[in-house]
């Protein structure tokens, strides 16, 4: 059983980011079997079934390399506070009072947002990510699941340390049938977490051959503090304690300088920017021309739905392509296609995940598919433009995921939207702050 | 004939910026004849045929007062390229072969987007607006039509000035049945105007009654420019020709100092910021806080799809929001409210047109709705915040203008979107760079 899918365009993404006019993926199983024009496609496999997409551009799923998915609970609780007032008066009781059933929730209407925008891979860090791992599975979606770890305790994730681990090693044995899910400790931050602790985890992530995730160097107040404690900058603390590999992704690293960069380099570790989220809590602009220039590959992430509000990776590539541009006082310093690289094949390089990022045959068959005669494509003159610089990611039409289909024109076909929205609403009603 | 349109939540904007859950908003003709509780209207106005949107949000159509609708026809044309490139590349060559019904079609392109994504009324600057006043009029949008004038001739306008002012003489009594048209001599930038031809065009624009509107400030270079020719700088040189009124837009003010700000105080001229464009082109960050400051009102326009490309007011509002944080450094420093306000009421301001901008009795009848079972409006903690923070714009399924219904639910009601396309890809296939 194969399925051609044939389209106006396909952006493959490939080494030499090929596009093909009237082009088609050819998907058999979980992978891409083929791509290339859709009428040799079409001739070489006559027992294909046919699914033409029409007037749209077939590109592979986009990346979303850092979020909390669970955090839609709280979307739209405490956006214009400072951070303090907002983690305390806002976060911390929401999170205190959360229940697993709340967070099932939260993580399914992110995952609902993820698949209608095109996204078909997540790197996910949060508490209790067995409540993910049963939902991410439910629902066919690609994922990292970082369990997000700081040294107090007991906390929602365990009374201890070890139990916490325990349930960690649990969960990777639990979910080995699924291919789909993989696994990473994730360290906080580094104001978070002590030197110990860091070193543990991190032999920790060794031993069961788990990734390694962190938040750094999020803005200039967490470097002067970790300056003033430990007397490094965050990114040469990390690398002197020996935790930063090349199985290693860094949300934000918006407060770098030269050594930060030679060191990423160095490590291997990815960092992932997230521009909506450093602009709403003013954290900073990630130098976007620094990376560049120095080979580093930038992945994209959305941030958690707390901080950004969307989970919309249409939306966070067009900002990170307009604020590369901003940022170098050059308008082309930037283009639409680094724009696209940034939110797939760097973030495969995020995920530490080989089999995606681009279609290209042996790859997973991960792919979106845009709605060329929505208003925003019109008149169509250059449709990777349109891709990255006017799309809302609402033009998607179809999300597929390791050949299956979970989003096509209006239904989500792995779960029920009413059902959602009916839980949603219960959250709703559970917080006592309602607009 | 009155219709009373109820939902969820309607967010009035009126003085007390009232939220009314289970609202509703009673239409009469073009205008609003009452806005209250929907169990109370309805009982009121027993007559009234009832439209409920369920679980929407009604909200002020969005205002937007900086575009140029025509140039979709060049979408996508050189985005990352430098002004001089791009202009000279792309731009020029493309408007030298521009037709009339080309024209035309870019405007309806333009159009259909900003209906799409609950536009309701915006501030056009382009050359022969003959075009769009047949196009707006058409379609039923509320716009105010600047005529871009520089002092070089001939040009597309006509072989001279005094014939393109009897073209714009003809324009005001052609348009004068059309109640949502009005007209503006829009002289282009203080770098392709001599002081002697603004004088004239403020002169002409008192003569008829029109509004006055210019690009203004949009960059450093253009500050520097205006310093070494006139010596002084743009904001202060127009008020030294005395152009500057109460009547008068100014799009971009981006690179202000304190002084500029006082006589844009002083003269009542409202400045207009296009985050999008200025990021995209490296222009500059518009600084709000001063602006907020000094309590002058700032609206929001998306500039021409040349340069940002879309034409999403929701797009362009969460990003003065996030931008306006980042430039203060202060998270705190801007709430939803005050994007809202700036994309609705003080849109309103800057199309100098106290009859929208707010849902109130006597009002004109200019409104979306949004669809809060949307994934992005989920769980549904904070709706206004929702609105600012994670609208894509294409959560609209409703957009009324004087009353009139021009989109519902993925149909446009006054022009064939199959006839549309059919156009756009005639547009694509004239330019010889196609993707």
């Amino acid at each position: 059983m194969s399925t051609l899918y044939t389209a106006r365009l396909v952006l493959t993404q490939d080494n030499d980011r090929t596009q093909i006019r009237n082009g088609a993926g050819l998907v058999r199983g979980t992978t891409i079997a083929a791509v290339g024009p859709a009428d040799r496609l079409r001739r070489e496999n006559p027992d294909a079934t046919v699914s033409d997409l029409g007037n749209a551009v077939i590109l592979p799923g986009l990346v979303n390399a850092h979020t909390h998915v669970a955090m839609s609970f709280v979307r739209g609780l405490g956006d214009d506070k400072s951070l303090f007032d907002w983690l305390h008066e806002d976060i911390f009781p929401a999170e205190a009072g959360l229940t697993p059933e709340m967070q099932a929730i939260g993580c399914r209407i992110s995952l609902a947002e993820l698949i209608r925008t095109g996204c078909t891979a997540f790197y996910d860090m949060y508490m209790r990510q067995d409540v993910l791992a049963d939902v991410a599975s439910q629902i066919g979606l690609r994922a990292v699941l970082g369990e997000s770890l700081t040294h107090f305790f007991p906390s929602v994730n365990g009374s201890s340390l070890e139990e916490t681990l325990d349930r960690f090693r649990a969960r990777i044995e639990r979910t080995r049938e699924n291919p789909l899910l993989r696994h990473a400790v994730a360290p906080h931050a580094v104001y978070t977490t002590d030197p110990d602790f860091l070193v543990k985890l991190r032999a920790f992530a060794d031993e069961t051959g788990s990734l390694f995730y962190m938040h750094m160097s999020e803005s200039r107040t967490e470097t002067q503090e970790n300056l003033r404690t430990y007397g490094k900058r965050p990114i040469p603390y990390c690398r002197d304690l020996g935790i930063l590999r090349n199985d290693t992704s860094l949300a934000h690293c918006v407060d770098v300088d030269a050594a930060d960069l030679r060191i990423l380099l160095e490590t291997g570790a990815i960092p992932v920017h997230n521009p909506s989220s450093n602009l709403k809590l003013a954290s900073g602009i990630l130098p976007m021309q620094s990376y560049l220039r120095a080979g580093i590959p930038v992945a994209i992430g959305t941030d958690g739905p707390a901080s950004n509000n969307a989970q919309n990776m249409f939306r966070e590539l067009w900002l990170a392509a307009i604020l590369a541009k901003y940022g170098s006082g050059d308008p082309a310093s930037f283009s639409a296609q680094l724009a696209l690289d940034l939110a797939t094949r760097n973030g495969a390089a995020a995920l530490h995940d080989l089999s995606i990022g681009s279609l290209e045959p042996g790859k997973q068959a991960d792919f979106c598919a845009l709605d060329l005669n929505a208003p925003a494509f019109l008149p169509g003159n250059n449709t990777l433009s349109d891709v990255v610089y006017a799309s809302s990611g609402y033009e998607n039409r179809l999300t597929v995921v390791a050949g299956r289909e979970l989003y096509r024109d209006g239904r989500f076909s792995t779960f029920d939207y009413e059902t959602l929205l009916a839980e949603a609403r219960s959250i709703a009603r559970s917080h006592t702050r309602l607009s």
